[in-house]
């Protein structure tokens, strides 16, 4: 374990991460820098830097990437209409390239040949961060803490904590609740506690992002959603920037009571996994901008998208965004998102997220075709005799040759 | 068109099929053999005898297929979370392979080569009962009036109703309303009058089935149901019929304000069409039925499933049910659903329809594994080096032979 | 009929084209544009010339689109490996999509209403040129002869030359064959006469660019391909404009007996179809393709290429090329190809084409780790320990519980 | 590692595997159980017994399973036209999930509690083996001893035979080559050597089960194979079980020098590896079955079959034979070949397998339509104008729209 010269730590300022940079610099004799940054989290990262500076570090990263986050993460995904399982929307997953890029920049930029997080070897972020940080830079040295020591239970990580005056206080707050979270601009999820039962209820007070669909207000509020190629840069008219769209909606939806889910999903590393999850605003954004691609994408590219999306999901999910597999079906999408331009109008209600209206330039709706009253012509009822009876014909075929038909 | 001698036509007992039954006399000078089934479209279906009788047909054929309906073809659809085109839960196009079922079985009792239906030139409708028509009697006639005749303006028919003596009280009552509709026990559907608009918000009094989220009970309901084999075969413990259970969860669906949906769609024949759905029980079941899924499906035939998806709902939105692709894919659906059994429980609330509980005696969820407390050795953490270091392999070898990474 | 003003004829200087030109004057009274292009199918052009000078065409276009041709279809589409059914390498299928684009040019250019071409309407080709029209034109008017006219017989045919005085020597040699034949530098093709017979074997003098394995040299030919970015750019160090390497791989084919094939196919008008082609050069280069991305792509482009190929393949055979569909099927495989670069080293012996070796600066061929030998700790036996029990997690789980496992 | 009580171990009778042996009983202090297999991969396995009881094992299985393997395995994955990164034919994934299966069975039978095997910790059958046997008994213990002693080169390994007195005769004469190889009944495979430098040819005296094509007879040899349901169950009309039908094809691929075949291949582990294969009889049976399906499958049941292909056989080269998502697939596929019932007839010839005519009772060819000759009205070509009219639409509007057409 001498061969570690210097460490670049996914540091959040908590006391869990504040041990492993003691621990860090004890069992691997080297320097240690910390990476903190705010990717919406909703707490303070500029006090990381005293903690960090409390522990010795002298290399201090402290970094506001919410704007980068959402531009060249969260927005390109959503592009796809991604979920995961028919449910998740990946809240956790999407945050994890941008971390693993900056760790691994942040090692070349100070010359250190390790990285190092506090995930555990249960979950799917260790797999997530070191499959990035491998793919960014392959001769680093990955060191997952949890996956090492032996300080497997708050017991010993407090008596650790003793022994090296690390004071309890850095323990980050949201660490008092019974369940394990993590939260960035997309989302807030919550696992462990009483969740470990699927068959139990979440308790309204776990909430922390959203009033539930009961509490929210009796009115509903309409809003409308401007999208250019793809991604939304304008609410109710105003220009936005990536993440200031998405802390409007977050703020929208949490007030009206959009966005929880309470799911089990299946892990990367094999097992089932119970979770909570508040995406208020990731959940408007998806109903909307699959409301204006229905207008604006072409049949056939809508469809193939669809096909693709369940394995660019599992892509993102499984920690692959730093892959060739991930651009090449980015660049599938992105050809596709070229037209998907204009205008949706939402309704927000208790829970709600409803498309009431959509409209767009580049909308391929022909109300003189569509129409249910004369069409002038605009379509021939008689091509669709033909449409069908070719469309038959080998089901004609092999019926006329006795194959089984039901 | 002396060729035709017997036709079986989809009667409804409203004025439109009941015009169809007049010119098909006439035009082909054929005899006309009608078909009434009660699918669950919440009208009386007895009282088309009588309006048959009066048009002078003989063979009248009036039948309760809602069971046939809901266990043959709405819960097989549903083992796979069928969606179209990411909303729409194919409530029109799920009823019409057993409409054509039933026209071919009864042109083969009567001795009829025809059949008839009144879907335009315009709709899928066509292309299903046709692409059915043809594919389980492969030499039937298929007369498609709307495509043929020129009454093509509501004067124009009514002209013709008068003439014939055809009583407009035929009339039925849905049809006064501005839209086009059609209902059966998993949905109801309008298109037409202001919804050609995409813009425009469809109308509170143009819902039938369901209370606005605004107008539902300030209470939750809670409600368990349990599943088979990924069918719901009872509620709250009480054994049902597969229509007795679609029945009851659209009554508590639409008393709850769920299962609205006001969508762009893509058909099959070319052009993009606005339609708005009413589907309680069926929002309720996709839910349910993923949720159950989650706790007892294995995680690659629940990708695999989710991949499939997409094809299987074009097949079915494009009137393809009775194919080959078709009996193909549900063969790998119904394979996975052997495990698919246990008790989800609901809670529907003003428009919200959220899984709140999930069990099974399938279940693989593991809570030895998955805990984020001590799992006394279930689970290995050092395992999960090994697999992420191999996982990485490919991408480490590429970034070390300076292959783009980003 | 009296709509059309001119109209943009895909001409053969054959005699069925030559009949269509006096038809299409006769039954439409418009002015009649020709075009013919060299696309490689062996056969001079320029003659067309003086035979629609005789028939009284004065816009007269004869074009060598032989680098075009190759270029911007046959390379693009073998980027992908396309093969339709498993067997079919598009010879026909990727030929029609810059016909249909240079008859609309020409269209645009002369002031023409309308397009026609020679294919019959059982086949897939008046799909392929069609949907090029309508994709490149909308409001283009398309005129089929072939669909229209009751010149269904040979008989009828020459008593039309008679009665207009075409010659019947405008009649393509090619066409006294007992096949229908299409050739262009991909392929040539023959259906129809004995072939129609599924049992019955093609006839060795029916085979027209390669000899028989029988009859190829006893010594095999050894041929190296350079590959940059997917594409092949020089034959034994030789640098080749696109047409040039398929033009020299036909003759390296065509001498060495290889690229024959004799199948059954799925037509998209619904029928089957027996089929004979020879692809000497394509099948060459197909081979060599693969090869070359065997060691320059990575895994998981790699098998979601081969995923999507069938689609791929279907949407060219199938005529759309010219849809959102085919350009974000491109889109994804063109990403990948950015490494497809290096030299494949091939065989060529009495119909085998045999790739023998491979290199590529690109190459992801790591020998230190593949080797059976002493690898000197670049891969580390024991993380396959964890990378298996991950991986078996879930099927451990499941079996654990009891579920089905054989 | 004194928990384990027992093991079996897949036993070739070879020097590797019985060095195992006695490293099993001296490391574990455990009774070895030895399981040799006839699959066909050409050499006595009886010898293997008194071998086994020189190392002092008591318990020792030798079996025949040579119709079990094809039935079971071979002929269901040759349904699918299964390959492998577009050209391996799996032959030795295929092998692995019986092996597997059968030292479970056999840890049952005896009360082992462990199994072993004699691969290497790089390759892919390691995982093969531990996956399968994971799944049938999730709590067995895996030893595999190339990943856990020193014997890493072959001058420890004849150290420890002297030191142990195990004789160096039980060396399998094949071992002697410079390749590292596998056969059974599908095929036999070459790695290593000069194999490792992917641009160097192979040499022909590597090749073991069949003539170069230069040595092959210059007559061509014609056979006719008759297929039930996917499955070949005659050969030129003498009906064989699926091992006897597998032999012969053998035979004659490998005296007509077919089969061979020389790539760079995806390993799962993460590395890629360069492998020569000969499949003689598996290079005829693809043919043969992609030829007697063009006749009998429905396209779209063909496309989709295309489509999953490159996934099921992932799943088959990764190791997941016993999964779910197999049972899935492999559903689908069963579903599909019902009909695929008739008889092949193929050319060999000098490295060729050609089909050269196919006939079926579930033919779906439909000569009467085909046809280049007058059809007498089976089919309408007037039909094709509305097919093609109705699937340009959407491409129309969107030219129409002024949408990007190219």
């Amino acid at each position: 374990m001498s061969d570690v010269k210097k460490v670049v730590l996914a540091y959040s300022g908590g006391l869990d991460t504040s041990v492993i940079v003691k621990w860090l610099q004890e069992t691997y004799n080297c320097e240690v820098v910390t990476f903190t940054a705010d990717i919406g989290q909703g707490e303070e990262v500029e006090p990381a830097r005293a903690k960090a500076q409390a522990l010795g570090v002298k290399e201090i990263y402290i970094e506001d990437l919410r704007e980068e986050f959402v531009r060249d993460y969260v927005f390109p995904m959503f592009r796809a209409n991604t979920i995961y399982e028919g449910e998740y929307l990946l809240g956790t997953s999407i945050a994890r390239p941008l971390i693993a890029k900056r760790l691994i920049e942040i090692a070349n930029e100070t010359g250190a040949d390790a990285i190092s997080h506090g995930a555990t070897g249960k979950g799917n972020d260790q797999v997530r961060f070191e499959l990035g940080g491998y793919a960014l830079k392959p001769g680093v040295k990955v060191i997952a803490p949890w996956r090492e020591w032996d300080l497997t239970s708050r017991e010993k990580l407090m008596a650790y904590c003793e022994e090296h005056s690390i004071p309890v206080d850095f323990s980050n707050k949201k660490k008092k609740s019974p369940y394990s979270m993590d939260a960035n601009l997309l989302h807030i999820s919550y696992e462990g506690g009483i969740l470990e039962d699927p068959w139990a209820e979440a308790e309204e007070d776990m909430w922390r992002w959203s009033v539930s669909p009961e509490a929210a207000p009796e009115q509903p509020t309409y809003v409308e959603l401007t999208f250019e190629k793809g991604d939304i840069v304008a609410i109710d008219g105003e220009t936005m920037k990536p993440h200031e769209v998405l802390e409007k909606l977050n703020k929208l939806g949490g007030d009206n009571g959009i966005g929880r889910l309470d799911i089990v999903e299946n892990r990367y590393v094999g097992m089932k996994s119970r979770g909570c999850y508040e995406t208020p605003g990731g959940t408007i954004m998806l109903r909307a901008h699959r409301a204006i691609e229905s207008l604006t994408l072409d049949r056939e590219e809508a469809h193939l998208k669809d096909q693709l999306m369940p394995k660019y999901a599992e892509v993102i999910y499984n920690g692959y965004w730093w892959s060739p597999e991930r651009r090449m079906l980015q660049a599938a999408i992105d050809e596709t998102q070229k037209s998907v331009s204009g205008v949706v109008r939402m309704k927000l209600y208790k829970g709600n997220a409803t498309v009431v209206g959509r409209k767009s330039e580049q909308s391929l709706f022909d109300e003189s075709i569509a129409t249910f009253e004369d069409d002038a012509g605009a379509y021939n009822q008689k091509d669709a005799e033909g449409f069908i009876k070719l469309n038959a014909l080998r089901l004609r075929i092999a019926a006329g040759k006795g194959r089984q038909q039901s």
